[in-house]
């Protein structure tokens, strides 16, 4: 793509409002562009990050039996009021009151906005499940989640509209969930490997979805909003409102190890339900003997949007963002240097149409500004390797990842053959 | 994919309330459920067809230098305020009365739920045009609509919640909006063509979106709502709010061709919006010279799930769905008759995994349940090619398509040539 047609430009400055770190680049560098508190255009290329962390998050869903589908976002208040959630969700057990959006439209009848998906999954499988024959069931959908936040805060962290992955599994018996469960948190576990996090899985309180203990997936990052404490031997780990000691402490889990403590960003969870959703919403299944069951239920949410801001606090320097490649908005920044006044634009262009031709995803800055201005603007945006064809380049390539400090001069075939691995 | 895992299963019988043929088999063929009137859950089966409509348009709209993002739902009354569409849009000279959903959250702020884009676009640009340079910009979305209709009805193809994917250029003069409104017209007749539609575009007053005339492309259908008039030897048409003459006239541009009428289903249409937007919202850019001007504006709608109900209205027979291979859910449907009693099921568990090998995306039919009931499920879920393996069948594999009714012996090559053709 030609960066004199990206739409929009990038801002030399942040938003006054701007504290977080993922605020201040994702808008500095065109990524996301606000339409009020909480709420966030994902311009082309924000789109484009987010696209490729969907991508991973669908194939791993996949891999693990997952069907995509898509449910809808305005649901009848009739199908809250099974469950109580209408009412609880207002008020829940994790203090976020009245966080479900409400209404009634003008002809009377009353709505909720999106806030999750469990009634209308269950909704759905009273509606298509008779036997023990139509279990399990794993289904998810890339979707619009509405929660009307009292503060919306930390650039695209935590918005009052955002996207969520949110998948739901339904089973026969409680050890057909536990295991499917496991699945998905290793499943998790690749997911936020595969995105290039440093992360730790946390045991937290079930808050307005489940009186179990679920699951955390927490990046460790200095300006996350969660604390966490961690045991830096084993695998065990647990949220502020649930651990009861201190940092330090003997790890309850292994006795080897010690609590650590840190701060996080919380870019996914997974809840055994149970049967909670199936006793309430009459969802039952005949077993092989012909006894009406109620349906076991999991449900595993990612924010793919959050996902977005949690990888700009982790990975960034004082310039910009520092994209890991398999997400990063392009795989090559191509920048001439004073291409306008040289044969260094016919150069640019037949690199720029054989990187194309390479199946490189390259973004060409072929604007006529100076040196200094495509620099500055390649550093924010953060494609992880840029290319830079100048009057001193000659008939080779100068190669730099925004990550390195080392130029290097390289021939076309050097730079496919890298960036291809 | 196997079948017995598909979720949900096919229904012998349809809704009681459905009238429309889309209704009827997309809801028995398990492509979509009705969370209530006008709102539907588009399943596995359904989402894979919307899926392949999107790429279709995908690949068009960035043919002629669309960039995807990804605009908000939720929009602040004030900025509905500017164009004065916060009351029209209630009372629009469609007729559609009280179309946006409109509310107040219990902070006091007022909502509408996303009823178009238009405006949320224009402040997109105010924000980051200033020059002609800035200047074409052409961006687009998939995403949802909200519009209260009076009544819900024909399916899937008349929602009050919907798929659409909009597309807004902007532009420094009415030429430049003109000359890409006409390929824009080109690209959608592209996309309708590859969709496998027979289609006409007609002239259409601009109802609540502009005072010019505008373009539908509107497939022609015994069953649709709308109503048309197209001469039967050039390209004119107009629809019926339009046209002052009757069936039979001399064509009114071409003086050759008469007039015929048809019924229709709208699938997509065309605005040149003009400079109406940008006045009333003030985007401006500098000309050459240094003058401020207002930007012309055109706004381009595809709804994917009305294709998708439409798709099924003009393609099918009295036993279920005929997807066109474009935008199948599956290549092939893959089905043992008696396989659990003999050989048959491991034949059809080798030629499963050869033909994912050979990358061809196959629904095999593993259940044990009648032939009978097998051949029902594959006409109504409607996969263009049906592979039977049987005793009778050896080791060759019985083709047939899904609207021939001609069935022949291939080998496992000749079956994978012709699918990959």
């Amino acid at each position: 793509m030609l960066q004199s047609e990206l739409f929009p430009k990038t801002r030399k400055e942040a938003p006054k409002e701007a504290v977080s770190i993922n605020h201040k680049f994702l808008v500095r560098g065109g990524f996301i562009d606000q339409l009020m508190a909480g709420s966030w255009t994902l311009l082309p290329l924000g789109w484009r990050v987010v696209a490729k962390i969907n991508q991973i998050i669908r194939e791993e869903m996949n891999a693990i039996g997952g069907q995509e589908m898509l449910m809808p976002l305005l649901h009848p208040r009739s199908i809250w009021g099974e469950t109580g959630r209408w009412g609880s969700a207002k008020d829940n057990p994790l203090g976020a009151k009245e966080v479900m959006y409400q209404f009634k439209d003008i002809r009377g009848r009353e709505y909720a906005l999106s806030f999750t998906h469990e009634e209308i999954v269950m909704d759905l499988l009273r509606k298509n499940i008779n036997s023990y024959q139509d279990l399990p069931v794993y289904v998810y959908h890339f979707s619009t989640k509405f929660r009307n936040e009292l503060r919306a805060r930390s650039g695209i962290l935590r918005g009052r509209e955002f996207m969520m992955k949110d998948f739901y599994s339904a089973h026969t018996s409680e050890k057909d969930l536990m295991d499917y469960y496991n699945k998905m948190k290793q499943a998790y576990s690749k997911i936020f490997k595969r995105l290039g996090f440093e992360f730790k899985i946390t045991e937290a309180s079930g808050g307005v979805f489940t009186e179990n203990n679920t699951h955390e997936f927490q990046v460790l990052a200095e300006t996350g909003e969660d604390t966490i404490y961690y045991c830096d031997n084993c695998e065990w780990g647990e949220n502020k409102e649930i651990f009861k000691g201190k940092e330090g402490d003997k790890c309850p889990n292994c006795r080897n190890g010690k609590v650590v403590k840190s701060k996080a960003i919380e870019v996914g969870n997974i809840f055994p339900l149970g049967t909670w959703y199936a006793e309430r919403m009459r969802v039952y299944y005949q077993d092989q003997k012909g006894r009406k069951k109620p349906v076991w239920f999991g449900s595993y949410g990612i924010g793919p949007t959050r996902v977005l801001g949690a990888l700009v606090e982790v990975s960034h320097d004082e310039n910009g963002i520092i994209w890991n490649p398999t997400i990063a908005p392009f795989d090559a920044h191509l920048i001439e240097v004073k291409g306008q006044k040289s044969k260094v634009k016919s150069f640019a262009k037949e690199t720029y149409e054989k990187l194309q031709k390479a199946d490189v995803d390259v973004l060409w800055d072929d604007r006529n500004v100076s040196a200094g201005e495509k620099f500055a603007d390649a550093d924010l945006i953060g494609i992880p390797v840029r290319l830079v064809v100048s009057k001193e380049t000659g008939n080779k390539i100068e190669w730099k990842k925004r990550d390195k400090e080392k130029e290097e001069l390289l021939s076309f075939q050097q730079v496919t053959s890298r960036l291809k691995k």
